[in-house]
């Protein structure tokens, strides 16, 4: 069993009830990393014997710290019409929110379609180097990023010009993306004023939506290929900054837009 | 009183809980204009004696079409912290969901900061014609919308090559910007389906996350001058597409990014 699989694992204890537990290896500076948090999220809407379709978008609101300890989820279907489904997600420990979620389910059917946002012509994986794994970073073990711009680099001493990352990113070890491995990825570019400063501050996520632009077919197709990632800030101003990144296929296709808001502090 | 606030007002009826009327001033296709729902559902956390600090995030999940009568909103404080607050929405009218929604809200303190996404350069809105109005779509006579590109034009006959648009726009008759207006004016832009194909067709949007990159203070400065906007997709595929739109101030601070999924047939 992959480590992911293990991480978002889910019981369902009564109508629309979950429990899991937050384990360590998908570690943070401070608790796990956001991304597994949505990922576990959009499993018990897709482990529900009434969900219908597949996702479309979900927001994730990260409200309090969470323990490395249980959890419970409640996931309720508040409004399922004929092939759409609307979803409000709580997530507690010790009887308080630690995050609130909403999700847009629905069956998909063939339309007129078209792909204005085109991948950036970069360099492939295979010629650049996995980033190294970081003490107390747990979560970034599990994934082979290579970095095409926009990494941190602690010695340059030096601020970049603007917040700009691209990568190219897979699960490690490599597994078969499905929804919640692609949502998980919606959240793992650091944060852009680490970037913007090559250094690290307190900072962290408040919110975030993500897009799914893609079906379980074209998923499947994708397999355990590279995603090219690509992360930019719109407006850092009085503790609060944006940063929105884009996924596509190796193949070119758009599967993923992530929109955050980061609190910081600098 | 401005038709807006007149739209937008709520009364608070039990703890937790807002009753409020859909009028046929903001009435679109289906249903009230998008955006006037969820500058509502924020206004309803505004008028929360328990509200702390001012909008972060929104994500406004449309459910089910909301009829001309009465509503009730239930707005829950999820979570509060020091500086921080969660909030859980949810509209329902005959007792279904009609929309739901989460909202973060906080206290903003000074930090760095920066603008990296510029506002286009572009005609000023004093050189462009205002959009005409429109039958049966009463909200869009509280506008003035000035397109710089992008508009629909049913004369055309033709494609346009992209989904961009750009306008001007700003509330009519004129009235000084607050957030709820603000949430509103991020849902002013048509599907970007209609836009590519100049045509309609049937669309609606059923998940808008807008970000709040301004704070009260400079809020108050834009007083009730034009703001430039901004649209465009990334892909449609299968029943879906994505559409984010900014916003700047006239002189040029980025205000709002707004990006919703669509739902189209075609």
């Amino acid at each position: 069993m992959h480590k992911f699989d293990e991480a978002i694992a889910l019981t369902m204890t009564s109508e629309n009830v979950f429990t899991g537990r937050v384990g360590g290896a998908y570690g943070n500076m401070v608790g796990p990393f956001g991304g597994l948090t949505a990922a576990t999220l959009l499993n018990a809407v897709m482990q529900h014997p009434q969900c219908l379709g597949e996702p479309i978008s979900l927001t994730v609101n990260f409200a309090g710290p969470l323990a490395y300890d249980e959890f419970t989820i409640e996931a309720e279907p508040v409004r399922t019409n004929n092939s759409t489904q609307h979803w409000v997600i709580l997530q507690k420990q010790a009887g308080k929110v630690v995050t609130s979620a909403t999700a847009f389910f629905a069956l998909r059917k063939d339309t007129w379609a078209e792909q204005e946002l085109i991948a950036p012509t970069v360099e492939s994986a295979q010629d650049l180097t996995p980033l190294a794994s970081a003490k107390q970073l747990n979560w970034l073990n599990n994934y082979d990023m290579r970095f095409i711009q926009g990494g941190l680099d602690y010695d340059r001493g030096e601020p970049l010009e603007n917040s700009l990352s691209r990568l190219w990113i897979r699960d490690h070890p490599q597994r078969e993306i499905d929804f919640p491995a692609l949502a998980a990825i919606g959240d793992v570019f650091f944060p852009r004023t680490f970037i913007r400063h090559q250094t690290f501050m307190p900072a962290g996520t408040v919110s975030i939506t993500l897009q799914f632009h893609t079906d379980k077919t074209e998923l499947a197709e994708v397999r355990d290929e590279f995603l090219l990632g690509e992360a930019r800030a719109s407006r850092v101003s009085k503790n609060y900054f944006d940063q929105t990144a884009r996924f596509w296929s190796t193949q070119g296709s758009l599967l993923l837009s992530s929109h955050q808001m980061v609190y910081f502090k600098m």
